[in-house]
């Protein structure tokens, strides 16, 4: 077999003259009266071949029998092509290759769809013939990339003193938090392992083991219903270190931002990043992790219309909620009907509703108008800054409510209006947030992090006082609106965790329950340490302008947790289960009787495995 | 908090005059009289830090309380010390630290433990305690090296122009193999998933995929009763491509490892490595993966003896059997004790005995002595350079168990003779692995490394008159008497695919029910491929000198597949298993009750975390 010495795509008018051997697929062909085209792709790209009578001898007969996705292997020699027939879609396009052998390496049959980008193609499709996929361009670039974004991640943390280190996939099951996926053991009968959803447990045992910096690109696990944006594995690069303050590891890692970018898509980010507290987070932008690309802030209006005659800004105000505003400017021509697609659109984040005033000729209009008094005007004008052609719009209720009401109106208006530069990548940290949440149900404070997030030092006094307004040390670092990482300072002192054991109201005898041999842990010597973690999936997808995590992952799973490609999962044997001590539940026996008596309800799916 | 910036282990004459901060442990101290000195451990190494009143003020007083592993800040000069108290077993001995000031950033039990190179301890109490086991030195030490180990790997792979993939862990059960770890899915009732025995499939669909080039650090899974030497999850550096022959392949992984060696422990391996054939390898050396730091070869002296009177030679040999010699030099002073003792050594290796010879005074002695012609003492004699003080052994049996018989009592010759150089690295390839076992049991050929192995070109008419005596592209490479890693170059051609599965045994239905998706994809332009596999955890096992691997591991499993540190796996609750759809079975269920009224039988256990 005649073996490549160089590659298809990298060909170039340096080149002429020169003897190579290309070893590709046959990405098109055309016939010419007699003289044969043949483009052959391999992964940096798509070269020319021509098939001549005048050189190529038997090749060409060869040759005219390949068909798409054939793969060949040509021996030619490297020629300009006449100005005229130049490509400018191709690299390659000022040359062509002259062929003078050629071999068959293996034939294909017609791909279910054409392998080039931006195929319209059902996603279950490309899924079950996902190796027909990743041939196409724009999936091998993103799968590049994501090659190419670990390899900055780990050589900045290997720059930096930060040692990569494996932690366990079979592990422990926690009862706290998300679902886990379990793995029954064989050898401890009725025993069960629990993958990893985070190496959250580890890697603080990793720093009070004296590692001091650790990173991992870490695959974790969560079996939760899935969202287009979820996949029930996903990859994080997680980070932990001692000795190091909050604002030390924050400016290290928008540093490995800034190189990440540079050195994947070449945009540089300025470094450092805006700090936003989760106060003014919620208060201006209505989200823990906005979109900076615009500006568009969120007023608080409370204070002006509390006394109002709208009655429900005054009762909303008076039972300790608040009344949030944002003026769309330019927004007054909206329709009547857009108008009123406002209140089906505050229902979708729990509102009551919008309200709204336009500003037309000098006038304010709409149906709350009449109830303002003219000093609240007044004072509206200011605050909005409200000018000709403006629509305000307006959310009363509790805070967290009105908060996700205008944030996600004020995305509508900056995405309707223009206003988003979809070139620009906006980071930021959103910092301070809450150490403790109020669970109105259990009627009890949880960890809005979890129990070892450290305290703001300055709060520490607050856990007698009140421990729903202690800051934790803990941040997200939010890209465009999508929380790209998140992390937190970790608490390493006796006295703190009690008292956050207190505030959580565990007892000492709950809390060794629960957390056992990993409190022993903190009494021999814990350092100060903090970590953080970076979706690795949803920043290769940022970096490729892609909408979905799937397309980032080599082999994904689709909304019902199936590999389309594998048709994992499968049933298994009987003697598989005996071995694992485990039977089927009467559901699952059922669903299996179902499954054998009827075709699979699963989409494009391939042949059962069993 | 005073944060460190500098590191204990690297502070030497070249900072004296400098003012440092220092955070780490209290590795030991020692009250002279009124001045103190401390011993502070971080990562890199230690320091003496000294508290004296001249100079310390308060920071003696605080210093004092201090104990083993109390975590301490201290601020200081570096001074040099006098010469007459350089300490040489420290890097910093020549400086110490005079302590300004000094916070106790956490204080410590008493470890169980020293903290300190080669401890005296059950190795269960260090796993238990792995959080204080991995503040050891060569602990930390074995960890750098991994990472940095993993670092060389990946960076090589990434200036070859492999792309890092990861493929998935949650993927099918595969009847065929290895026991598999299963995660019964929620979402499909009474359906699995498995954990990879490790990424064969989705690595040659990544070939078919066009990804040419691809590696993985990978975690791979086995459930299977555990040797010292395995672990149920492991790692291994995944390697495959395309369009490379196996020769290419080959000397592209020996630059691998020559650098591999090079940058992690400073030693040059020669290239290229020695290749063996798997035929030269079992008769010379009696096994696949000799240890050649050392000759002794064992020689095939059948043709000599197959008409002797010694009976059993002649027998073995009439039916097909071999007779193998190994001549230990200078061996014929061993006691009668250790004569005897070869009965026992062939025995484990399911030998039925080992007759031997020696040669003192210019005699031959020993009890079979008598039925060798003069012509055949001749013969023997050439053959195997015999001497005065040799001892010839000799095996007579079937191929294998012969070979088996003779490579180990080889190894424990050069072992007792000292032949082997402990600070060689003595890589070489093991190649022509055959194609096809016979399996005696169910009277068919099985594939000896897997199904889609390719045959030699040369041995492709084989298929129709002797496929036993097909030797396969795949190789071993072995370090040491180790296996370090292996594969093949993979089947690509649908009419060998189908001589593959006629030999086996396989109607194209069973090959499509057992194969499935897999073969489909072969149907579209599949491209010349192959790879290899390195098992990460045998060769930082090698390249630290360690003789376990769990000493490679940060948080390893032990021979009965427990976290003694988390206690995992551990019972769940029936919730857990509810939302999955199994059930225990009525063993599980008996065992889970047996451990709720007993004491757990492990030993050194951590509390359940239930």
């Amino acid at each position: 077999m005649l073996l490549k010495n160089t590659n298809c795509g990298t060909i170039t008018k340096a080149n002429v003259g020169q003897s190579v051997v290309l070893n590709g697929w046959v990405q098109g062909w055309r016939d010419f009266g007699g003289i044969l085209f043949i483009d052959l792709r391999d992964r940096t790209g798509i070269v020319q071949v021509v098939f001549n009578p005048a050189f190529s001898g038997q090749a060409l007969d060869i040759a005219s029998r390949a068909r798409n996705e054939y793969v060949l292997s040509v021996k030619g020699n490297v020629v300009e092509r006449d100005p005229d027939t130049y490509n400018a879609n191709l690299e390659t396009g000022e040359i062509e290759i002259q062929a003078l052998e050629v071999e068959v390496i293996n034939a294909a049959k017609t791909p279910p769809f054409p392998i080039e980008d931006g195929v319209e193609v059902d996603e279950s499709l490309r899924l079950k013939y996902r190796y027909l996929d990743l041939r196409r361009p724009e999936m091998q670039k993103t799968l590049l990339l994501r090659s190419k974004a670990t390899k900055v991640f780990r050589d900045f943390l290997d720059e930096n003193g930060f040692i990569d280190v494996e932690t366990p996939i079979l592990t422990l099951s926690t009862p706290e938090g998300a679902r886990d996926y379990l793995v029954p053991s064989r050898v401890h009968p009725g025993e069960f392992f629990a993958l990893p959803q985070s190496p959250q447990l580890f890697k603080q045992l990793l720093m009070i083991g004296g590692l001091e910096r650790y990173y991992q690109v870490a695959r974790c696990f969560r079996d939760e219903d899935l969202r287009a944006d979820r996949q029930p594995e996903f990859t994080q690069v997680d980070i932990e270190t001692s000795f190091l303050s909050q604002e030390q590891l924050l400016s290290m890692m928008e540093e490995l931002m800034a190189r990440l970018f540079r050195e994947t898509i070449g945009v540089e980010i300025p470094t450092p990043f805006q700090r936003l507290t989760y106060h003014d987070a919620i208060h201006k932008y209505g989200s823990d992790k906005p979109d900076l690309r615009f500006g568009l802030e969120i007023e608080d209006v409370t204070d002006i219309v509390k006394g109002s005659d709208v009655k429900v800004f005054a009762s909303v105000a008076a039972s300790g909620g608040v009344v949030k505003a944002l003026n769309a400017k330019g927004c007054a021509s909206w329709s009547r009907k857009e108008l009123d697609d406002l209140q089906p659109f505050a229902a979708r984040y729990g509102g009551k509703g919008i309200a709204w005033i336009t500003v037309k000729e000098g006038k304010w209009n709409g149906p709350i108008v009449k109830f303002f008094k003219p000093e609240e005007i007044e004072a509206l004008t200011k605050r909005l800054n409200v000018e000709e052609g403006d629509l305000l719009t307006f959310s009363a209720d509790k805070l967290k409510t009105a908060a996700d009401v205008m944030g996600n109106l004020r995305q509508k208006v900056g995405r309707d209006l223009g206003l988003i530069d979809h070139k620009a990548y906006k980071f930021l940290w959103v910092v301070d947030f809450p150490l403790l949440g109020w669970d109105e149900e259990g009627k009890r404070f949880v960890a809005e992090h979890h129990p070892f997030t450290r305290p703001s030092d300055a709060d520490l006094p607050l856990f007698d006082s009140d421990p729903g307004a202690i800051r934790a040390q803990a941040y997200d670092i939010v890209l465009n609106g999508y929380e790209v990482g998140g992390g937190s300072m970790r608490i390493y002192r006796r006295d703190v965790q009690e008292k956050m054991f207190q505030a959580l109201g565990f007892s000492e005898e709950e809390a060794k329950e629960k957390f056992g041999f990993f409190l022993d842990a903190f009494d021999y010597g814990t350092p100060p340490h903090g970590g953080i973690a970076f979706g690795l999936d949803r920043l290769v997808m940022l970096l490729t302008g892609r909408t979905n995590l799937r397309e980032t992952i080599a082999f994904p799973k689709t909304a019902s947790a199936t590999d389309l490609l594998s048709d994992a999962p499968s049933q298994v044997t009987e003697r598989q289960l005996d071995d694992l001590h485990i039977r089927l539940s009467a559901k699952a026996v059922a669903a299996q009787a179902k499954s054998a008596g009827a075709a699979t309800p699963e989409p494009a799916v391939a042949p059962s495995q069993g």
